[in-house]
């Protein structure tokens, strides 16, 4: 007979059962550094953007849906894999959006984005931008070969590792965010530019974004040794 | 004795002298596409960012200017390179910074800017978006493996090639650009997202923006043995 437990130890947090590892690969850069990888092999599901696919399957892995205008996925992987695959023709989304809201729509709450970065810096530019879109509709995290992205849309404490890079970006350039627990403190700056939130570093295990209204993207540099939550 | 030149044919526009060739290497991912390494074997002189300096010898090449808090330089290299280093330890600079402001200082007015993407996404950010700030002092472009960057702060006709990939950002959200010869023409739009003006098209061999007061970041893919001005 299974032991009760008691109340007070039962846990009060998070679903009752855990949500589903769901990661959508972009194609951008495959990931090479090893917490994206494990994200990668640790999946329920991986979501493919279009050619994206090709680069998964080369890489031993299989996909869940392909998803995209797919032109960019061969007639071998379109044979193979023709009862997963999603076509969105939509001209004004990329892929990722397609794929971010085709898990909105099927009642995923929860993802990771990965290979959203490298090659073309525009793409780059793009895709960690539209993690602000998404963020109010499912929490998605980017990871990335050097670090996390990850957009908040309040006021947060966020775990760290003394010395750990933080570079902040706002879209939204009237924002003003106050910090504590960083090497470098802001005191009620504005992020007018894309570049005054960067090179700042992380002093204790965790640090604190204080702001009114807005969302901030938080990029978080791995640690060595330590594991990325 | 050397012929008397027409008048009718003499030069009428650009310096009696061309502009030496300048290029600033970042630390980012050191050039492999033939843009960007041509320009980088063809420079009068190379202005290495710190570390930079060390992928730059390690490519056969020599630097001009090592500059930075040159923490990232190998003590053989200081040592080897002991004239030509400038020590900046300024900490509200990063050392692309660092490296554009020298060459404004000793009066040069255009550079080619090298390895600033790549590695670490909140550094391409950063580096992309300096752009703005240094194009009132200097006529800068930044080249990638993929494109180039360079920032306008009035209405423009640029050189373009049909099919050549556009993306355009804005460090304002409330600037609002009108475009001729572009795919997906920009009527009035406010660039208030920076996935808002990726993925365009040229579709001839000048496209036009056109736009009040602020800048406008163009990104504009290479093509395929097509040159880059």
């Amino acid at each position: 007979m299974t032991p009760k437990i008691p109340a007070s130890t039962a846990p009060v947090r998070g679903p009752a059962t855990p949500a589903a590892k769901i990661v959508i690969l972009a194609n951008g850069t495959f990931p090479t550094h090893p917490v994206p990888l494990v994200r990668l092999h640790d999946a329920d599901m991986i979501i493919c953007c279009d050619g994206a696919a090709e680069k998964l399957v080369a890489n031993g892995l299989e996909p869940g849906i392909i998803i995209g205008d797919l032109d960019s996925v061969s007639p071998e992987l379109k044979e193979r894999y023709g009862n997963i695959l999603v076509q969105d023709t939509d001209q004004d989304t990329n892929d990722l959006t397609k794929a971010v809201n085709w898990c909105i729509a099927v009642g995923i709450r929860e993802v990771t984005i990965l290979g959203a970065t490298g090659i073309r810096e525009d793409h780059t530019l793009g895709n960690i931008s539209l993690l602000a879109d998404y963020s109010a509709r499912i929490d998605a995290v980017m990871l990335t070969d050097t670090g996390s992205f990850r957009v908040y849309d309040h006021s947060v404490t966020i775990d760290s590792h003394p010395g750990q890079q933080v570079s902040l970006f706002s879209i939204d350039p009237s924002l003003k965010v106050t910090s504590s627990g960083l090497k470098y403190p802001l005191d009620d700056l504005t992020l007018h530019s894309w570049w005054r939130g960067t090179l700042n570093e992380a002093i204790a295990n965790t640090f604190s974004l204080n702001f009114n209204s807005g969302k901030v993207i938080v990029f978080l540099g791995y640690c060595q040794g330590v594991n990325l939550k």
